[in-house]
């Protein structure tokens, strides 16, 4: 990356889902020249010790404080890499430096910045089942800590009407365990009770799990923080094979 | 990958949206085993040829025989590669494979499959053009030539209604001059008609393109074959920054 006037650069960079062999050319490049690395804790762990570089660990909950540390060390001269796991622009940070940016002094929009790219949760999830992502779908945040409850039951709402496959980032946590739950009792009552959904936890590092139950018997507690949800739309199929689970997909085709 | 009975292999790949700086090295390595790569002709031409490499490309709409080519290869003893570019599973070959195994004998669903991902066409935009798909959104691909156009127009207005990002695959082509006018149209008659809408062309290639227009001013014109277009959602933004094109985020939070 080339620098700007002050030298300093800041990569907004995608870890993908776990495995090395998902962290692209790009991102490994970067972090090769990056003088700070910052990001929530575990992300940054992913991340090589070596002299020159300062890690900057910080925990969740602090995006802005992060993001806005990341924009100051820029500008300040610094090579400055952002990390996040998946993908930085969905679900993550690099929506977190632009709103740092608006909120900050003018220059910073000025700043040589780019956000690279990385294997956002879905994609590795839907790559280790099969291909249910294959025709239209979306992705919706169940967190409820930055929108209201409302707006989420009304877009899951809309979803199942628009019959996408439903790609679930946050489905659960510690603070919100009934999430997940509620999603559920809503596309019950839009969906036919046999739509497959899989639970795809930790994709890609040896903590992998993937299952794949019917929308009626689907529950929450077969979820945690590490794990994708994926309901299937109306033309989502599996195809048994032994033992493991099945091949999930979606045709190119819709009726 | 280990092989199965026969030894073989099928690696369905992606190999992202053009630059090398973007495949993963998962990708990378499959391809340095495979005896045969299989894909349509301008992705198979990014793969180096060398001795023990059959390279197979096709011409495009010929998906349902070449996916049972590569079964056919995989269950005979070869370690096949099928590549798209961007992301296998989204609106490309892995749905594709799925589809001809279920068509196929039944021991191809236990042969030694994988889908390997990639650097989608919308992350890659995305993170060109900042994070327009920072909140909830969808992907939806405008081509009707699997779909009926009144299942892309009632997708289009829900996912409106549901005020998701909206990203375009294959929004235009030779034989669809028109299909991407008509999306705007049921766009306009839902959004405000400052709603940004980014056109990026050729992302991470020399040919780079990327503009940014309101939605009233948006044309199909503006979109050819290699164009991925994002509309943002109501509470998408953009950041000014000089002459380039303005950094365009989705925030985190909506009301």
């Amino acid at each position: 990356m080339s620098g700007g006037a002050s030298g300093g650069w800041l990569a907004i960079a995608g870890l993908g889902p776990g495995s090395e062999a998902l962290v692209t050319p790009e991102v490994t490049a970067a972090l090769a020249q990056a003088t700070d690395v910052i990001g929530y804790i575990p992300y940054v762990a992913r991340v090589a010790p070596r002299p020159g570089l300062t890690l900057h660990p910080t925990d969740n909950r602090v995006e802005m404080d992060r993001a806005a540390h990341a924009l100051r060390l820029a500008a300040a001269g610094g090579r400055v890499v952002v990390v996040s796991s998946g993908d930085p622009g969905v679900f993550a940070m690099a929506a977190a430096v632009f709103e740092a940016m608006e909120a900050g002094p003018a220059d910073w929009a000025m700043l040589d910045i780019r956000v690279l790219p990385g294997i956002t949760a879905m994609l590795a999830a839907s790559a280790r089942a099969g291909a249910p992502l294959g025709h239209d779908f979306c992705a919706i945040n169940l967190s409820d800590n930055l929108k209201p409850w409302t707006l989420i039951a009304r877009r899951l709402a809309l979803a199942a009407e628009a019959d996408f496959a439903i790609a679930l980032y946050n489905p659960r946590s510690r603070a919100r365990p009934d999430t997940l739950d509620a999603a559920f009792a809503i596309l019950r009552e839009a969906c036919a009770q046999d739509r497959p959904v899989l639970f795809a936890r930790a994709v890609t590092t040896m903590q992998e799990h993937l299952r794949v139950v019917p929308l009626a018997q689907a529950r929450g507690d077969m979820a945690d923080m590490r794990t994708m949800v994926i309901v299937g739309s109306s033309t989502t199929r599996t195809i048994p094979r032994g033992d493991a689970a099945p091949f999930l997909y979606t045709p190119r085709s819709a009726p």
